[in-house]
């Protein structure tokens, strides 16, 4: 029997090193697959259509909406961005634990949809870390230092909604970390469902048998 | 800072091995530490007090029960048996996480007064191979195959009640499997409450600090 794989929503704050944890998981282990977002908005240079985006055009995207064929979608600063639902179901139906990077209002959609869904929120390994990533090198404007803080305020309110909070100070430790959380998770009755139906079901059959 | 400890509860169907688990864990990690609990039966030959049980007489129990210290207890058989407060809560202080090796009420009772407790469930493989462990080799008598029947089938509907199902194919492998189950909780934010305030915080001050 082929397992289902695992949807896991990784989340945290910018400069936590999400992008670089979920290359090296990829890289590491072969149980997981990236899913890649879908956005309206122009790529920028070096972007490869089906590798940071599938990039598309407004009127593809809505037709998409409408015919279901988003897990989630959200519209910012005028561009559409959304979870293509074919390629997720695809991978999950393979076995394969599915990766969605996404911000905390993607996430609560997706495990509304998805009640089994793995919620991971990155953080720096602390406040002082985070605070200088923040404010980076010296060389950000004030504003973009202010949107960053009030971005990373917002993202600290939702940590409770997540399953785990894994601290990203070395790479390898946490890449290790997230698998071990993966694979734990997966121990869980919910995931079992098929597993506790057999032996009930046979102790049951053994009980009539003795009697 | 110390981190304190995780309360794990360990419960199975007999015959998945749940004892040489236990020394297997606590013998491969240091992080570790096995409740011992205590009963009012008689000692059993080859049995050493504070090893297997504390053996304790019916009053000095009885004296324990109403100072409030013990976490669980239950009479089965005109027997008490129960696990002592102090050692699990001095264990849990110093940064142990604390096994209880106990059957599903208990289980239960010490959820409820510590909901943070971590619940493991251990089973055989399959169904078959619990079956062939509770029929035995044939030299049992039908009262006693008919009681682990029983038994088999009354735990078996608390699964769920539990926070992971580990299955006890490989010594090695579960053992790990736990240790790593163990490892990942301690990620749960509701673990982590201290290192979110204090992020929480250092963010708001930052901000108010920029403006």
């Amino acid at each position: 029997m082929k397992r289902k794989g695992i949807l896991i929503v990784v989340s945290g704050f910018s400069g936590a090193g999400k992008g670089t944890l979920m290359k090296e998981l990829l890289k590491t282990y072969d149980n997981y697959a990236l899913s890649v977002s879908m956005t309206t908005r122009t790529p920028r240079t070096g972007e490869v259509d089906g590798r940071e985006y599938f990039f598309s055009s407004r009127e593809n995207f809505e037709k998409k909406i409408a015919e279901d064929g988003l897990i989630e979608y959200a519209e910012y600063c005028g561009n559409y961005y959304g979870t293509p639902r074919q390629y997720v179901e695809q991978q999950l139906a393979a076995g394969k634990d599915v990766i969605l990077e996404i911000e905390i209002q993607g996430a609560l959609k997706v495990k509304e949809k998805f009640p089994d869904t793995l919620l991971l929120f990155v953080t720096p390994p602390s406040a002082e870390e985070l605070k200088r990533r923040l404010v980076g090198r010296g060389t950000e404007t004030m504003e973009v230092i202010e949107k960053r803080m009030s971005r990373a305020i917002e993202e600290s309110e939702g940590i409770e909604s997540y399953d785990y909070l894994v601290i990203n100070d070395d790479l390898q430790v946490c890449t290790q970390e997230i698998h071990h959380i993966v694979q734990s998770v997966k121990y869980e009755p919910s995931r079992n469902v098929e597993f506790i139906n057999q032996v009930r079901t046979e102790l049951k059959e053994m009980s009539k048998g003795e009697k």
